[in-house]
This record gives C-alpha cells, structure tokens and sequence, in this order.
C-alpha cells in the first residue's frame, strides 16, 4: 500500500488526451452493465432458446454467426443447456471448424458423449491446437482404440509430449503440466532474457507468469516473477532478482497436494520437474481452481452418497451409482430394526414408544452429521492435524452434550405432556445419550478412517447413521422397558 | 503444443556451462524429496511438537531463529495447531514486528482472538505493510472501537485507499480489489510503457499480471498479458497488442459471481470499475482461489445443516450454530411421529409395523439427499438452468423409479421371510412410492428454492427429510391398515 489516494488508477498524466484513437468493442455484457446487475457472462436462457429454434429451422447460416463470437467455455455451457438431438445437431453444426478450447470446458460426463461424434482425424486436428494439458486432458479419456487412433494423426512433436503426459498416474501433477515454458540460466541478465522472450515467441505458451531459471542439468533453482523482471533494467542479472525459495512439483504429486500447496503459498505458477529434480513442466493456477472445484465437488457427493455421477449423466449410469450407497444405507436400517425387534414385546404395551422413538435416532443422526461436516472438511483442508485432534474431539463432545441437555429439555416436556411424565423422563435421557454419542463418534469416525488411509468423506456418514440409530433405539426402548415396565 | 520433444525445457543452450556460479539453498521440503512422499508443506507435527517444547521451557531465541524462517502462511497454520496458551505465548513472542500477512493467512476464527491480543497501535503497524485488499481483510472483522483506532494509525494514504474499500458491501468486488495497478494509454509503445514501469516500480503492487488500458476518462478499454507486452519489440503499439474484450468486474459485483467469472474464462486477473466504468482496482486469482474455498465450504457446511462455525470456533458458538438446525429437524421428526400416531391401533395389532417403519422413511430419506446433492450442486455451478431444468427432474423421478423397485423387490422378500408375506407386500409398495417422491421432491425442492431467491443449499434438506418422513411412514402405515386389517 503505497499509492497516492489521490490518483489510484495511476495512469501517469502526460499525452492522456490522445488516448484511444482506434473504436474498440467490448464484451456485450459489458456494455449492458449499468441496465443489469444479473448475469454477465456465460449464456442466457433466451440466447439458448434462440439456438435451440435455429436448430429446428435449419437457419445454419444465422447459427454459425451467433456462436462465432462466443468464447469456448460459453460453447461449453451452450451444448449442456442443449437436449441431446438438439447437442448433436449443434455439434454436426460446428463440425468442419470445431474448437478444441470448447472440448476442454465440457462437463466430463457430455464431453464423452461429444467426443464420440467425431472421427478421430477431426478430434486429432482439434486437440492440436490445444495446450499440452488440456490435450491430455480430453485425451485421456478415450477408450484405447480411438486414444490410439487420435495419437497416430496428431503432429509428432505433439504426441511424444502428450503420450509423455499419459506415462503419469491420472490425477498426478505429470498429467496436468503445460510442457511449454520459459527456462533461462542464473548468470543471464534482464536485458537477455527479454531479447531471447521476443526472439523465440513463437515457441513460448500463450501465457506464462514466471520465468523460471535453471541449472545446467536442468534443475529448477529459482524463479522470476514477469513483474519483477519487467520492472529492473536491462543490466541487472537474474542470479540478483531470482527468488531461490521456489516450491517444486514432483511430477508424481497427487493433484489435491497440488491444488493445497497453490492454495498454501498463494501461487500463481509453479515448476514441475522429474526424479532427478529436472524441469519438465509448469502447472499454472487456472488448473488448480479447476482442481479445487473438483475436490470440493467430490467431497460433497460423498458426503451426500452420490457416486461420480451428475445432471449430465445417463440414467442407468445414475441409478447405478447410487444403488451402492442405498444398499449400504438399507443394511443400517435392518441392523436398526433388529434393535427395534428386541423390544417388541415392550411396544406393544406402550404404543407410544412406536410413535417416538424415530425422533431420538433422527435428532442424533443431524447431531452426528453436523459434526462430521465440520470434521471431515477440517481434514480435507488441513487445518485438523494430530496436534489439535483431542482439542476438536473433546470440544465436539461438550457441544453435543450441551445440546443434549437442551433438546432432551424440550423433547422430554412435550413427551410428558402428550403421553406421560415418565415417557417424558425416558426420551430426554435416551436424547442426552445420542448426542452425546453422536458428537463423540461424529468426531472420532472421520479422525479413524483418516488415519487408517480411508477416505473419511466417503465412508463415514454411513458408519455414523448405524450408530446413532443403534444407540437411538435401544437407549429409549432399553430404558423405557427398564423403567415403564 | 509447439514444443520439441527432444528438448522440453527449452532452456537455450549457450553457455550454458557457467551456470550455476553461486549457491543456493532451496527449501527444505525439496531437499527431502527423494526419500519421502509425504505431505511437503505447510507445517509437520513434529515441528509442532518442538514449538510447544519451547515454549514451555520459554527458550526464545531457538524459537524466533525456527520461525524467521517460515512463510506467514505456515505461521499461520503453526498457530492454528496451538492450544490457547501456547498461541497467546506465541503470540507474545513474535509480537515485536509481527508480519501482517500471518494475520491475513489465519482462520477467521483464530484471527478475532489474535487481534485481540494487540494493541491497535501495533495492529495498524501490521496491517500497513499488506496490499490494501489483505489490510480490509484484517480490518474490516474489528469491533467498531478498535476499527477506527487502526484507522487512525494507519499513514494517511493508506486510511484513505483501505476506507474507501469498506464503503462496499461485505462480499462485493470493491471489498476484494486490489488498488494498486498499471494502467496506460492506448497509444503508447511497449517501450515506453516497460520504462514507466521501470521508473515507477516502486509504486506498483509487488507483483501484477495484466497491463490495463484506459482512455483518457480512466475507462478500460483493454489489456494486455504481461508474457504477451515482454514478446513484443519496443516499438510496437499497446493498441495493436490490447485485448479489447476484457470482462471488467463492477465493484459492487458478489464474490460468488467473481469467482465464477474468473472459473468461467480462466481468468488471472481482472479490472474493477465504478459505476462510471472507471477502472479503481484489480482482482487477482489468488483472491478468487480463497473464494471458491469459501463458497464450497459454504454448501457443504449448509447441506451438513452447520452454522458458520467451524474447528476453530468457541463451544458456546458452535452449540449455539447447530441448535437452530436441531430444532427444526425436531419440528419435522414430530410430524412425523403424528403421522405414526395415527396408525397406533394398528401398530398395537401389529408390532412388526414398528420393526419395519424406519426402513421406508430412511430409504426415502437417503434417495432424496443424493438427488438433492446433484441438484443444489448443479445449480452452485451453473450447469442448471431453467433451459435443462425439466430433463433433470425427469431424470431423477425416472431414477428414483428405478431404485424404488430395485429395493421393493429386495426389502419385500426380507419382511416377507422374517414376518408374512403381506407384510413384504406391503413394505415393498410403500418403497417404490416413498423413492419416486423423493426423486421428485429432491429435485423440485432446490429449483423452486432457487427460483424463489431463497438459497437451496440451506432449506431444501429439512423440508425433504419432511416430505420423506411422512410419506414413508404414511404409505407404509396406512398400506398396512388397509390392507393386512
């Protein structure tokens, strides 16, 4: 914070007046700006309907116009608005020029679906002009004879890159590097390093934010921000401005390490290299927000007991994989209605304990699962360690013990009313035992299976439900047959 | 994917022997690398350990040394592992130049304790060094007293920038901009503008990505790449290498749809105009990326039915967080024992209904959770609109069919071989209606939310554990009196 509040915009004040001599058009969101506040980018509904009408009447010409001017990711967008006749229609449409860009924006699920209209000489041509990464990207989802067929009609330097990329575990950093980028020696100057920027531009990424130096084996030994460099003249040497505290990738990380060590360090771009602590790649941040939205993605469809499918998925595929985690969820229920079952004989003296009972296993099942929720991210964001675990275990126990006493409170007076004072006095102590459970076993469950090498998102919810429904039932039933009978 | 196979790097190869020519020390993490592929940033237990063994022995100069070290954002991150003595000790040591950026790195939670612990004076010492963005931040969580006491220590310039922030709303692109930043005319050279920002280096933000262009009324009418202004010779034109359609962010825009903008076109950086179209600020993708971790976070914490506390919290926030959404749960398990109290005749002749019931309502319940995960998801993410909404609802109900029958069948034969076969009937019809509810429901509930304004992620699961409970227990219950009495 060193700026003159006076002149925040800082456009230093000489010859301002000659500005802006050519016309220039902006974005139409933008010009729509002062009108609207909704929705600035992506497409609209309406727009969708008007394709969708050109579609029906064949109005090709009017069609190709209006999405020539979208930027792929609104392509993207577009095609999943559409229905499917209406999708390949569009994609028949866009065929003999289609964007690469707009394949790496689709939705995985339809990304397969598209893939598959193409031969794959058109997918080959498409995917060229691509970035490594995004190649790899929508290459390796390929069943193996197309994946072949594709690698066979792209460029040979391009292959050897991507088929390079594919020698890396998905979901590894190796499979998500840009190869392109910008490498010099420590004992250049600022002056070379933009005369060797201007002379190879060609052969550079489109973008790069970081430039980064190197050994002569090639090993990453610092890094030049681009505003850095740009701001010392041309005398100054890189060995004086480079940052040597640089954070390597090695090219096998897990892409969840990735995106937390972007996350971490506030990154921008970072080099990744091989065994041997050699540059081979750069992974830059527009992949990690990529990978950050995934992760967060996947932890609530665990959490929910979704599978890897979304809205965009077939219904079989759907059905399929949701099918486990109901059949998952159907055992607990039974192991719940054993519990029941042993206490047949005390419900049908006291009707009453049917018509409460699933209020003590529901209150304590939400307990349970808000202390998961809260656990369960604390792990995935690293901010729950075996150094403060007890704290948080001990602190999750005592919330759910006061909120025992409070629910068992109020639970226990409307059952003393509606029923009777000692229905009453059973309910609110069966309460205070499942939440106290709860939140003792909310805590501990995902905390166990992390520590196993389990992924606690995905499994927990289902080991908590059977307890607090275990515990739910046989703590009300057991003390109303102790106490009522 | 221009590259040569043969030579990735591209590192050019003159010279290249007399690299290399003074030290250098890379972070430790990197050093291990070979031996372990464990966890490589951020802070170890061990190290935990060591701190709080320090600290108890009061042995300050080792710690100061082991700290210095370490980035703000593992400072921060070593404090978070900390029990409330160790942190305040801690904090009692780093205190005489405390670096700001640790402040800003801290779980919201902990930093409204930390604060706590200076004087405003120093407080405002901390916070003068950040960006502006980072300074809000920090200032805009103080109680009003300790606000306007930083405010007034902070050097005049700086009050001015971080005030003019806070008259944004909370949330809003004009709380998170940067106000730092390189803007110049259209009809300068790419010379000219890198020798202004060679002279002006110590008045630009440390680091910047995107070269604005404004027109003399300090409009944006264009960017430019740093990696594209450095390939360029120095006589070239700003205006022949702008890019004009740039997505400029109205200061008042919210967070969420800044971070979808910049997920949307990959964006790095971004302009922040005023209401006139004036550029006053920038929005860099670390921002964003802190952004996208909190709208996440946000869902995931609603759809878990969790306030806004968090590991960090106090015990009398976090109980008082989640007894709202305890209560209403109770609201809802008392519909549903009403339901149940309706049927208490035939429950009284029939105690296998009792056993039974809870698998209906919990199949339902769960069926409807993963739909309704998809659902609200979908929505977050923009991949549903009201062009695809009704194919998705269809989708579902169609899934919730599937399944439905699916686990008819299999829970009909269970009750069928445990108690009757009127009993497997029974259940079995009552499963098939309550999963096709809560398909339907699970899907309709959020998008109607949606359209209504009110946030899906934090209604839809209460009123859909509602509508499953009842009906489960409805269509069980009452199949069975007509039926089996």
């Amino acid at each position: 914070m060193h700026a003159d509040p006076q002149e925040p915009n800082r456009i230093p004040d000489d010859e301002p007046q000659r500005a802006a001599e050519r016309p220039h058009q902006l974005r139409e969101a933008q010009l729509r700006e002062e009108g609207e506040e909704e929705r600035r980018y992506g497409v609209e509904p309406e727009f969708v309907e008007e394709v969708v009408a050109h579609l029906r009447d064949n109005r090709r010409e009017e069609l190709r116009a209006e999405i020539a001017d979208l930027h792929p990711a609104d392509v993207a967008d577009l095609i999943e608005q559409l229905g499917h006749d209406e999708r390949e229609a569009l994609v028949g449409l866009l065929r003999p020029d289609f964007d690469g860009e707009v394949l790496s924006y689709l939705n995985p699920d339809l990304r397969e679906e598209i893939v598959g209209l193409f031969e794959p000489k058109e997918l080959a041509a498409a995917v060229a002009d691509l970035d490594t990464d995004d190649a790899v990207d929508v290459i390796e989802d390929l069943d193996e004879e197309t994946r072949r067929e594709v690698l066979e009609n792209l460029p040979a330097a391009d292959r050897a890159l991507v088929q390079e990329n594919l020698t890396y575990d998905e979901y590894t950093a190796g499979r998500l590097m840009q190869r392109d980028l910008v490498a010099v020696p420590l004992f250049w100057t600022v002056g070379k390093t933009i005369d060797y920027v201007r002379a190879a531009s060609d052969d550079l990424p489109e973008d790069f934010y970081d430039i980064f130096v190197v050994d002569p084996m090639h090993r990453v030994v610092g890094a030049v921000p681009l505003s850095r460099l740009l701001r010392q003249k041309r005398s100054v040497r890189i060995a004086d401005i480079v940052t040597e505290e640089v954070d390597t990738i090695p090219a096998t990380m897990d892409q969840e390490e990735v995106a937390n060590l972007f996350r971490q360090y506030a990154l921008v771009s970072a080099p990744v290299v091989d065994a041997g602590g050699r540059l081979i790649g750069v992974i830059t941040v527009d992949d990690v927000v990529h990978i950050i939205d995934e992760e967060a993605e996947d932890d609530i469809r665990k959490l929910g007991g979704v599978g890897d499918t979304g809205v965009f998925s077939g219904i079989r595929d759907i059905a399929r994989s949701r099918v486990w985690w109901l059949a998952v969820n159907l055992v607990t229920a039974f192991i719940a209605s054993g519990v029941i079952s042993l206490f047949e004989g005390t419900i049908s003296q006291i009707v009453a304990l049917a018509v409460l009972m699933p209020i003590v296993a529901s209150m304590g099942g939400n307990a349970g699962t808000q202390t998961l929720t809260v656990v369960v991210r604390a792990l995935a964001t690293r901010e729950l360690s075996s150094s403060n675990a007890l704290r948080v275990v001990g602190k999750e126990v005592l919330v759910g013990l006061i909120n025992g006493v409070v629910f068992a409170v109020l639970v226990g007076l409307i059952a003393w009313t509606w029923f009777s004072p000692m229905i009453g006095v059973v309910i609110a102590c069966a309460m205070v035992i499942n939440l106290f459970v709860a939140g003792l076993f909310g805590a501990l469950l995902p905390l166990g299976l992390d520590k196993l090498g389990v992924d606690p998102a995905v499994a927990s919810a289902v080991f908590l439900t059977t307890v607090t429904d275990v515990v739910g039932f046989f703590a009300f039933l057991g003390l109303a047959a102790a106490i009522l009978l």
